[in-house]
């Protein structure tokens, strides 16, 4: 996406309190909506493949980042360009598989749940920030890289940290990474 | 809210653009549960109520701002502090009535319509911002000033600017605000 160039960095910030809010009342909504939590997450996740997939041009023109060599590569780009541009945090990133497409981020604290103390007791296989995963998958695929991205802990499940795991579908040595 | 003293500011800050998509996921899924747009227009109103409500002390904390003293400085407040502060652009402000009770808040440029082109014909009536006329209505009321808020003009609907109507409804001489 191009910015005229009389625009303002700070332009592209606003306060996180009104966008963590406004997330939890989307997912208060599809709760709403929808009985089972499956259906909230999957929609969440759907919803979130969508934003990916037009955040990526964003994030492109933003960054100016090379392309990525590696899954190792991508998965490090991911949290400390993507998150820290998008959401303010930088995940830690391990690697959690000897073939090296398996990929965690790992977050002490998520931004995204500041004003959720923990989820009800009927709401007990939500995931809550499942919208995340379906923004990397949806970004991660407009640069023709297939993943499954999924909540691995929670700390909202009393996990005692957040992780977010992602799966590359190719193994790296397959083929040469496309942007 | 109280911070803790090691966070950072810049952690405050998220990127416009996710706020911005994700909050058009949101209209899309009213706009899925709800035909007619004056339900959806109805339920943005209650969400950004709610939102509004919570965010208010969240803006007294980080502000520090001190009692206003008139309806106008209330809309100065929000326009130069609140929308800055939450969506990093200011509108201009001016009073609409000789009772000093109705205000308009001016945007050049509505920060959460970057990626929509225009309303599909048949969302014409459609507040696609609507949102934000609750949370400016629930932040009132909780320094207990009621208002109406309503949107008077939107760039999406063809006009000129968006504007963004505020009636205090207690005249500024009937009563000495309180916060």
């Amino acid at each position: 996406m191009s910015r005229p160039p009389g625009r303002k960095q700070e332009n592209h910030k606003i306060s996180r309190e009104l966008f963590v809010l406004t997330y939890g009342a989307l997912v208060a909504q599809l709760c709403k909506d929808y009985e089972k939590d499956e259906d909230v997450n999957t929609c969440l996740d759907k919803m979130g493949y969508g934003i990916g997939v037009r955040l990526i041009d964003d994030f492109l023109a933003r960054s100016a980042v090379k392309k990525c060599r590696s899954y190792s590569e991508t998965a490090d780009m991911i949290a400390q360009v993507a998150f820290k541009m998008y959401l303010g945090v930088t995940p830690s990133v391990s690697c959690s598989s000897a073939a090296g497409n398996e990929f965690s981020l790992i977050l002490d604290k998520n931004p995204l749940v500041d004003f959720v103390e923990e989820l009800p007791a009927e709401r007990a296989s939500l995931c809550y920030c499942n919208l995340l995963c379906g923004v990397i998958r949806g970004a991660l695929e407009m640069v023709h890289l297939a993943a499954e991205v999924t909540f691995l802990q929670d700390r909202l499940k009393g996990d005692a940290v957040t992780e977010i795991g992602i799966t590359f579908l190719r193994k790296a040595e397959d083929r040469k990474h496309k942007r």
